[in-house]
């Protein structure tokens, strides 16, 4: 009975479950990030999609003009539903990886490569780098998520 | 050994991990809800997304008129979609914060200020209150997100 | 206290967790394909979102025409969008589910059933099926997630 507790112990309270939750966080903190970056670009480029939104502005026409989509808007919205397609996809198959007992030397390879990767997605995709750059750190974060996913599923 | 026992019993089968588990589900169920009320809105204003989502409307010119965006239908999707923005980095987040023992009482007022902010701004989408009833809503369950991730980073 | 950590035992390295993680991995994989599909539509229907993805097919006006929405591209966008919008609560819902102690039948069922249903769901989207296929299949998954949610809230 005491292996099973160790093995238990080694699922949760180790180190790799550790740099699990530190990275999952961070990249998560990333995409919640995109929120702000939208807002801060609907304010500045007065564009909105509600009409409660910019009822500030005054009532009727005057207000109407500021309900309109913005090249910067849909930009940013653009980087976050990538976001939402990619790190979600990381977070959960990161989560069963990061149970399933792998070294922590690989581990922590595959946290930091993909937190790099998204990183420098979002860089690529707001200022915008040209391509292939945007196109090469989705890549990589993709290849990390099914390298991820390769180990869960022979595990 | 024991020591180590007592620590996963309380990461897994403790109250806050029963807290989390209740709330996340609530706020994971409230944002599916969103397909059934756009499921709703589209049957009622007649406006779909796909061409054989109207074929029962006949054939030809008569059914294409109701391939369309409805304005009631976009926002429920625009709520729907910051649901996901914000209800999954909850529950990621959240259930990291969950394993990182915090105290009960500290743990239960995230969730529940968190799950009834999310109501709220539901309904704020959908009524719709004047603003910043909506933006003040989706600031706190924000801000409550914000707080579990430094619990998280600090442990 | 031995008790306890049978319990524990049960809860993560059981088979119900082993086929949570496998099936839980297989739909995310599926929702992470929708991008590759995405990116395969765009290149051969040439239809972009950001200008630096059009660069190389010229400068100005040559290269300008590709930004533009494309049916193909957009149904596979909302296939896409309808996996997050379903396969991330399932992940969510069923984590719990797989923690609360079903039978592991039982377990298998919805597991099963669920990952069918969104197969089928993907395939109704793309090819597309005349209604109401793609509705069933997308009712048969919700079903699915909401069962696993009532066995959560009820323990």
């Amino acid at each position: 009975r005491s292996g099973e507790m160790a093995k238990l112990t080694q699922l949760i309270d180790n180190e790799v479950f550790q740099a699990y939750a530190t990275y999952a966080t961070i990249v998560l903190l990333k995409m919640m990030l995109m929120s702000l970056i939208t807002a801060y670009f609907r304010i500045t480029r007065k564009a909105f999609a509600n009409p409660e939104d910019t009822a500030s502005f005054g009532k009727g026409e005057s207000a109407k003009k500021y309900l309109r989509s913005d090249p910067d808007v849909e930009r940013v919205r653009r980087g976050h539903l990538n976001d939402l397609e990619n790190i979600i996809p990381f977070f959960g198959i990161g989560l069963l990886y990061a149970l399933s007992g792998p070294e922590l030397s690989t581990a922590l390879l595959h946290f930091r490569i993909f937190a790099g990767a998204r990183i420098i997605h979002t860089f690529a995709y707001l200022i915008p780098f040209p391509q292939p750059g945007r196109g090469l750190s989705w890549a990589i974060g993709y290849a990390v998520t099914i390298s991820m996913a390769y180990k869960v599923l022979k595990t």
